[in-house]
């Protein structure tokens, strides 16, 4: 099957950890993808944004950008687990014949997390049900408890090890260092990585994409045919593809009380789909920007999208294998763990980057890109390719 | 161009003035949605609600109703305006081979206008910048003013009668009569209607839906393929279009203020889409099912969508032309003014019943039905065919 669109145009505020308000980072950051693509505010008739994206409506988006007569509009829930569904839902609008140009985009700032901050079903359910209280009790405080149990747990169920984490973190460190947005560019060695303390144990701070960015991300699709015709090389959408992953639950903390295999993330679903209906497998992936709100989380998908065998992340991760150079190169931005946190909207950028041959990274006859959304809830991901 | 999906399932939980709260009401109804439509859970991989819908998030759903590995989900901005378009989103999805079989539902209770309710991005900000504090200051307490403030301006330039508004709202509750769902069944004559008083000049109670409904509505959509072969007759959709609106402005309650013909909705933009991309026109129509959150709104939309010229839709609801054997058929089931307020999603079941015979008030060979979601802001609309 062809690729049915294809990212045109993609733009960015850069990253800062402290900054403007959301909606101006918003109206910027669209501003400067349409502009890369060489179209108007005149030739949009989609946005697509993140439900839990509180820094602009897709009103104030349209009024602010002179945005007329759109003719789809839609919010993806899931944060970091949806951040590849907003690129799938303009595919799915330009593939109905519902718009022709769509904007989706992040626009991130640490009050998103806050508690004045628009909330989605699902933490208000937990508010009321009175979920998060339990498990604030129980000593979670953050998300980083989470994965940092699960995480544990990969380690006694498959010898996962301290060294193979650092291994994960020095890679993104590596690949910020030649990125001029990124806030974190200081190189780390393993050794390095050791000495510092824990934060959640087993995760270090280094594990963790604490940055509190504010910065947003944008990009702009249009269907193949007209992608051919503008200024930018066509990253084309060869799959996307989500999953609520095998045994949906209400709400994302309740996943290590309740879910069999606490190793496992919705990626595994989101995999099968992708490489099916690109009739792509692992094999042709040249380059892969992979959720990174842990390095844990990076390691785990290793394995849910068949790089490796389960509970051989670890070892897959080891001695520069995800570096430039090695057998299969990640988050060449750096990733949340290096260049900044925009709920996964920085890796669909710099998998375009790879595509066109831009990236600070770049690897070398990068034809196929795989870019993948957040776990542990529901998760997305695109197959991006230079080819139809 | 032939429907690319159907809605082979419908199910409403009915409507009380008190009642259970919005996930039950919701779990309710797309059972039951299922259940008509001959699927079950482990058939659905796609979910899409309105963004305002504070129920029940898609974890919710997916983990109550027992859904497994979804495949698209998504989340549509605009109350009532949206209605339509969450069926657009469906279409999307099965037209990009994201989904197979697509749940759409409005889970309603009149706590999702109130101080604790989820917030959309619009109105977080119509808070934040005081425009509602400014708003409130000059007496706009209610959705209601605007619509009454655009009324009086559609008095004013085209001698549109309170006669005519009782046209409309006589023909609502007439068909009410019949519908053994309906929170308001007693019939009003215009003279009746003439005897209340105002509420907000020049609207009065009757032509307000405001009737504290608890209830919900659900819709299931399959390909067009795969639905010839479920047990209930498909509703092919012909086309589903929305539009944001020549003027998009941040926040509804502008509207007024800002927008150089406060008489016209977004809906003569969805029209013009709507009717081009299914290749029929206005005459094609059989029966509509028009949003009236009030009866103005539906006067108005008569004359955006072509029934009428504009400034006409007085004249042309006069005599009983939107009562069953009149010129147009409109909201058969009683619409918000008679039946209940789902925020426009029990039009589109009426609009189903239409097409499969089944109707409290059924039009003979109603072939084709026009279902439009709300003004003034962004808006939405569907043509359903019992042919593809």
């Amino acid at each position: 099957m062809s690729a049915v669109a294809a990212i045109v145009g993609v733009g960015t505020t850069g990253y800062r950890t402290d900054g403007a308000a959301g909606p101006d980072l918003a109206y910027d950051a669209i501003g400067l993808a349409l502009a890369d693509a060489g179209l108007g505010a005149a030739d949009v008739d989609g946005v697509v944004k993140y439900s839990v994206d509180s820094s602009a409506s897709v009103e104030m988006i349209a009024a602010n950008l002179g945005l007329s007569d759109l003719g789809y509009w839609a919010e993806v829930p899931h944060g970091g687990g949806g951040s590849c569904a907003t690129v799938q839902h303009a595919v799915a609008a330009i593939a109905g014949g519902f718009a022709d140009v769509v904007v989706c985009f992040r626009a991130f700032t640490p009050s998103d997390f806050g508690e004045g901050a628009k909330h989605n079903s699902a933490t208000l359910w937990a508010r009321r049900s009175g979920v998060r209280d339990f498990m604030r009790g129980a000593g979670w405080t953050s998300m980083f408890d989470t994965f940092a149990l699960a995480c544990q747990r990969h380690m006694y169920d498959f010898g996962t090890t301290p060294e193979q984490l650092g291994a994960v973190v020095k890679a993104c460190r590596r690949h910020a260092g030649t990125n001029p947005l990124a806030l974190r560019p200081e190189p780390v060695t393993v050794e390095e990585y050791l000495e510092a303390p824990l934060v959640v144990g087993p995760l270090r701070e280094a594990d963790c994409a604490i940055l509190p960015t504010f910065g947003a991300c944008a990009v702009v699709l249009t269907s193949a045919e007209r992608a051919r015709d503008l200024r930018a090389t066509p990253a084309y959408v060869l799959a996307a593809a989500a999953s609520s992953g095998e045994r949906t639950l209400p709400y994302w903390e309740m996943h290590p009380f309740r879910r069999g295999e606490i190793t496992h993330f919705a990626s595994r679903q989101v995999a099968t789909r992708l490489f099916g209906s690109a009739g792509l497998s692992v094999d042709d992936v040249d380059v892969a920007q992979i959720y990174d709100c842990t390095s844990y989380t990076l390691l785990a998908q290793l394995e849910d999208y068949g790089f490796c065998a389960k509970g051989e992340g670890g070892p897959f991760a080891e001695h520069g294998a995800l570096e430039l150079g090695g057998r299969l190169p990640v988050n060449t931005h750096g990733g949340h763990l290096g260049e900044a946190y925009v709920h996964g909207f920085t890796h669909i950028l710099e998998a375009v980057a790879q595509i066109r041959g831009e990236s600070v990274n770049q690897v070398p006859g990068a034809d196929v890109v795989l870019v993948t959304g957040g776990a542990p809830g529901p998760s997305s991901a695109l197959l991006l390719g230079a080819g139809r």
